[in-house]
């Protein structure tokens, strides 16, 4: 064994490390999304995250890693151990927009949704800012700072979801008239282990994006971008409890931890610039922003029965920010060069996911019929109910 | 810190990040195995797989150990590292197993045989295979190759599985003259919570077999077999969902999980050794046996309601045959001695089973009486139940 | 890459791979405790968990790490790593205390305790035994052994809930004259999982406080601290089963549970210590602990759901105790240095803890109002129930 080679054993060692930790948020959406939906629609969530991870990986593999960076390439770590690295992220991207259209949405169409979003869109997306970006010579060069995807990951996800959600409307009886009715979660010990298998997965999620850990200043970067990933978690989740306290005296737990992810969210774009503080703040704007975008995005009529709009396209579009405001200094990062970044790939991810949801929608469907909403889409997806045994208290 | 302590110290920190994933397995079987069965024998699940744990690994650690590998040693990695890691699988042999026989099979005897299986049973197989071999001068020399137990683990168990299912029969209910009646899963957020902790077991179970990440090879070697075993596990997924979505236009999560668990079973033996895109076509067969295995099984009316005859024992035979077909090349492995491994491995774990099994039958019983059977064998066994404030729809 | 960066990469990968595994011990006590409580208390204890790992960190990262270890310093391993890996630790201190009061105790009065607790109690334990001990040089110099906390963590977590026990009192109906209450855990699978989440976050505990992987001796040491914790948890199991089985013929899985959490806690004061036959001693031991205790608090009208009390503080006093029995050959370890620091610390731990408790209780009560305790914290904490849709069996 020679000093070279260690370097290369150790952060494959490293990103293996690190992609187990992201595998964990496959779970950890399904546990979420099952706990906050109603019981007659928790198989159909759960089975959208298994497809969706399976179908995302599989077509990454196939053709999104190609797009995005070229052929696999063999220097100073092993070429497996990035493909799998990168493979881990991209059904993150439509586990964001699926959750946002939980209760409605059917099963195929949201597959054939993951197939281009994770061959095609999401690749792309990559290649313009992580990757090769095949458009460089010509005439977009993106000066963006997104170390772990506040932009590339969750806003990308986020505005898939936003066009999903205007294609495939509310859920029956949310908004009726002048009131919007709260739907609650049917399931908390769920939501809370989701969201926390989350928090962990993102220690992988940005920590492997740091790229080496194998020198003191790859370790450095490292640690500090888990510490202040989960600093900023930390204070996304308090920031809401105070919010909640003060307005309530109510501790509303679903939305306490929407607030971590969404602190989550917007420390991911450079968690390893800012320094061990700024990530508070980073977080309880994050935090902020939850609470904030929940009842805003009710008051548009666009009903997101996870919050995934607030948590990571808000979230997504602040984390971006902040790097400019916070991280500019003895760099070339700019908060103009952050904000075309935003504005860029916010247009073409809407767009293209517009359009291709779109046509899916002239096709197949999108949407369950009434009846089948009514009953819970469980029965006619899956022929399965979630909790068969446990008697309805309505 | 010198380079031939380095390549000390990363094998040993990757057989303990190794050790700690399989780790996860032992809540992942818990939790797949109480959402599957009924309320009422959530709580007798749950003790088993405590149990077995608890049991094998101190069994391992005090008989197994000797006989499968003879003296820790101690050159190229930590023994205690090795011993941890050889530990973690043991109790996954009698899981197989007991997950099989659940709703009918009694604690005690299965303790009983998981002292058995994992003092004695499981070690001699390992003997013969990835162990010391006492045999080998004398006639039994095998040329099987097993990276992480396709036969060794997953077939043994499995053998061992048939064995107590034609000894204990059938669930009460289930065959009534010439119709097999479905019992549904309790609680499906348990079985997928489950299905993904054993699926990111997997990534240590197979990556650890390797042995060794402290050179560019070995790092290489660790990253394909995790690459390897996780896009198998996809393709069965994927393989099943189809099959189920042509044959019923109904997406069954219960299924489609264990596709991905019989595409994980069936790359094991040598997913180092496969390049990436085998392992697509191995995993879509792995899914396609579990969705006839399952069938068949219930037509010979073997009940076993985990469906791990499927996943396990003919994803183990198909998996060590995988082998001698994909990847024989340039290489001493054959066919014909991953068909004799399999027959010579299946004769001993079927036969020994059966005779240990059905001497405790004799003495202590391996079923429950019928009622209690028939109210759940929580309230008999355990003198707990998993949901006691839950009212029960049946 | 030269060989000095090789030892400080490799022991901050460590230290970060122990952090993300005692992070998993966040959900680990939620869903513990989640499942132990009744269907009414649970959002109320996911609540409580949450925020206890919300402000405990953040005040230990902005206070409570100075105190116990003075400046953040960079040597041979990443500070930040350091500062994660005993940030990870603060939140469990607390978790031991609030899980003992749980369904009666408010979530604003436990979280002005987490407050003070993680940021001067706890830090200044650390300080006088782990830490930099600002009392040495006077009159304080403590010779007690504790690797990973059987005293500092378990013990000191344990004498706080004992004050709060005593503050706060049993839950409503729980000792009626002359008899016992039993209420059953509301969600066996919960408690399962949680318990193998912190079994599993419990190898990150005890083999990151073994400080350095980067060597042989290193290696050896943190392999054989991970082996010998996870025997003393087995042995605790075994040992609770066997006792369960014998007096009731009924193995009661809550119990085996707690049996082998009681292992795992008695062995954690030195693991590293122990040959790999002695955690099997001390193990049983601390499973026999549990039972004892259990029954023992009860008739002291302690009414502790969780049995923290005999987890924690009975097993964290044997276990310091044990390494003056099993480990003090070859060192400066006595059996007498082992009972001053259990005796100062718990003096300290529950005294200070009394006085916050006690004044917390006097400004804003620390229990909830009678009717609230009937109907359920959750809906006058929350504003959510945890099972909305479930219909209760009473």
């Amino acid at each position: 064994m020679d000093l070279n080679s260690t370097s290369y054993v150790i952060d494959t060692l490293y990103m293996i490390f690190s992609m187990t930790l992201i595998i964990l948020m496959v779970p950890g959406f399904a546990m979420l999304e099952a706990g906050i939906v109603r019981t007659k629609n928790v198989t159909t969530v759960l089975t959208i995250n298994t497809l969706i991870y399976a179908i995302a990986s599989i077509m990454f593999l196939l053709v999104g890693y190609n797009i995005a960076f070229g052929e696999l390439a063999n220097d100073s770590v092993s070429k497996w151990a990035i493909l799998l690295f990168q493979m881990a992220f991209v059904g993150k991207v439509v586990n964001i927009m699926s959750g946002g259209i939980s209760e409605r949405a059917k099963v195929i169409p949201i597959s054939i949704f993951t197939l281009i979003m994770s061959g095609f869109i999401y690749p792309l997306v990559v290649n313009i800012t992580w990757g090769t970006n095949f458009l460089k010579d010509t005439f977009l060069e993106l000066n963006l700072y997104d170390l772990a995807g506040s932009t590339v990951i969750h806003s990308t996800g986020g505005w898939a979801l936003l066009a999903a959600i205007l294609i495939i409307g509310a859920r029956k009886g949310r908004y009726v008239k002048n009131t919007i009715r709260v739907i609650p979660a049917s399931n908390i010990p769920l939501v809370t282990l989701g969201a926390f298998l989350l928090w962990i997965g993102w220690f992988g999620f940005n920590g492997g994006s740091v790229g080496s850990i194998s020198s003191k200043e790859g370790a450095n970067a490292v640690a500090l971008t888990i510490l202040n990933t989960n600093t900023s978690g930390l204070a996304g989740a308090i920031m809401v409890a105070l919010l909640m306290y003060i307005k309530y005296k109510r501790l509303d737990i679903t939305m306490i931890l929407n607030g971590a992810l969404g602190g989550l969210v917007s420390v991911t774009a450079a968690p390893d610039l800012y320094n061990m503080y700024e990530p508070i703040l980073i977080g309880f704007i994050g935090g902020a922003l939850v609470v904030f975008g929940v009842s805003f995005f009710d008051r548009l009529r666009l009903d997101d029965p996870v919050g995934a709009l607030s948590v990571h396209l808000l979230n997504g579009i602040w984390g971006t920010l902040a790097v400019g405001i916070f991280a500019s200094d003895g760099n070339d990062i700019t908060l103009l060069g952050q904000v075309k970044g935003i504005i860029v790939i916010g247009i073409f991810a809407f767009c293209v996911s517009y359009v291709v949801l779109y046509l899916i929608n002239k096709v197949i469907t999108l949407r369950a019929h009434n009846d089948e909403e009514m009953q819970g889409l469980d029965v006619e997806e899956c022929g399965l109910e979630a909790y068969p045994e446990f008697k309805r208290a309505f």
